[in-house]
């Protein structure tokens, strides 16, 4: 099942049922009016929006309408909590080669997560104000999942159960800001700014093949204004979703409609490109000493879409966004 | 005025106008369904809020029933976003001293900030449940407040300008996780459980000389397990309100409702004791080489209400709790 959030005005959004193909979408307002709704009664709901959306594919569902994901704002455009991990370390190696970090401790045994704003996300095609380009504006490529209530201290199995839809994201970063802010213990919070999400959320079903290990199998195309930047594979994460859900768990209960982060896709193999500009720079500085590769200027553009490793289209759609100067 | 929110089983419960002397209250929901309601609508329900409250003084309102802080929820039982400084450098100091850190950049001129859980607060007599004595069980005696919408940028006067109400914070802590999440630099994450909350949250009128320099100029006397663990006063804060809330407001929006922290009540004078069992034991180590108190045990209590200079009881309430294990 695909779902995404039309704007109407609310600070929820209108759910939408979109078509496996992604052409076609219809108001799922009539069974639940927005996704945190549906995801806080998933079981009693599910059916009639698997319903809805049979219909959909068939052809024969009477109001449906052209699927316009320029009116979508992120399929939550607020939830109860976001935390993301850095589940790939092939990036944490390289920032810790490149700038001759002391190791983190347990960092192949234990994810590392901050928790992030969860009140004002930015849909797919919205523009990314941000105060200062001296800030060192950065994209990150990622994947997502949202889950149901999850008990404290859950385990990976029960954690996997609560897996209710995959989403993907470009979690704006802040570099200049990070770079103090790791320093000081205390983590990110100045250098992560309003994160963004590509117009389709999925149930893992409709990954197939693509969904497994509870990871995403699939390459994230990555272009930074119409040049390709890289195409890194999601299945090299370190640490599964059910172990980064589990462990976001451990000391809280976890509300429906949270949502969880891989951290930046990272793949081992250079020719694999990078999900973050940040990433490109370390690789400048271990292999030529310094940075080349700037971070971004205001009317820059980013897109990020998700394939099928025989190259069709991803199921979540298109991040495309543009940075301005705020204010 | 003064606002508390009895439970009455919806996420944000209901609003009541609570007596200047903490004797009755009345419910506010024919004018707001819910404080983050009327925190969304701060100038249009504030008239009808404090004629309400100036009934409710002046014993001419019906409906006035004993208040109850027992049916209490947190004020906000949920909130769009919960930032926590560290305003008290004192605290921050002895830290480093007892653990030889490296200092933290700019520690004197940049706040440091985390973003905590905002989904899932205590209200101010439930047990805390937790998985675990062997996470270092703490409590964290604060103040904070509650803002109204603030823009990208806001300038700490814009800041000022937002603050709304003043509450009185146990950032329960545990500091066995924590002492890792520090070390990698994402900061706190499983360190930081569940927030409980004072029953009441007050405009800072209420505080009159006691809010002076966007500051809570008030002793916080914490009991643990019913002996006086320390009394330390708000005044000694080294970052104002109006910096904490500009340091959060940096690179994003705060959503009306968003709540900012002071960070641990920590005072020069040893004499004060302190508002954590971390910080004791810091000083323990200082003086004596070794900790010799422990953190909580399962049925502990901790007792935290604010006083005013001249020994009356402050506005907030108190907050009353017990450990337990979770599950």
């Amino acid at each position: 099942m695909k779902l995404a959030t039309y704007r109407d005005g609310t600070a929820d959004g209108c759910l939408h049922i979109v078509s496996r193909d992604l052409r076609r979408a219809v108001p799922a307002s009539g069974i639940a009016a927005s996704l945190i709704d549906a995801l806080q009664r998933w079981d009693a709901v599910r059916p009639a929006l698997a319903a809805l959306y049979d219909r959909l594919n068939d052809g024969t569902e009477a109001l449906a309408a052209a699927f316009d994901p320029a009116r979508c704002a992120a399929p939550l455009p607020r939830s109860p909590q976001w935390l993301d991990g850095s589940a790939f370390l092939n990036h944490g190696d390289l920032m810790q080669k490149a700038f001759n970090q002391s190791p983190i401790p347990q960092f192949e045994t234990v994810p590392v997560m901050y928790q992030g704003a969860s009140d004002d996300f930015l849909g797919p095609h919205d523009d990314v104000p941000l105060p200062s380009e001296a800030d060192g504006i950065d994209f990150e490529g990622e994947f997502g999942v949202v889950v149901g209530p999850v008990p404290m201290a859950a385990t990976p199995e029960q954690a996997a159960a609560a897996l209710r839809l995959v989403v993907q994201i470009n979690d704006w970063s802040l570099r200049t800001l990070g770079a103090h802010e790791v320093r000081t213990g205390f983590g990110f919070l100045q250098a992560k700014p309003s994160t963004a999400f590509a117009p389709v959320a999925v149930t893992p079903d409709e990954l197939g093949e693509a969904w497994r290990d509870h990871r995403v199998q699939m390459p994230l195309h990555i272009d930074w204004n119409g040049a390709r930047f890289g195409e890194p594979h999601g299945g090299q994460m370190n640490f599964s979703f059910a172990d980064l859900v589990a462990h976001g768990a451990r000391t809280r209960r976890l509300s429906a409609g949270t949502i969880v982060g891989s951290g930046t896709v990272s793949n081992r193999e250079r020719s694999a490109g990078s999900a973050c500009i940040a990433e490109r720079r370390v690789i400048e500085i271990i292999d030529q000493g310094a940075p080349t590769t700037g971070f971004m200027a205001f009317g820059d553009r980013v897109r990020m879409q998700a394939k099928f490793e025989d190259g069709r289209d991803g199921p979540f759609g298109v991040i495309d966004q543009r940075v301005v100067k705020a204010g």
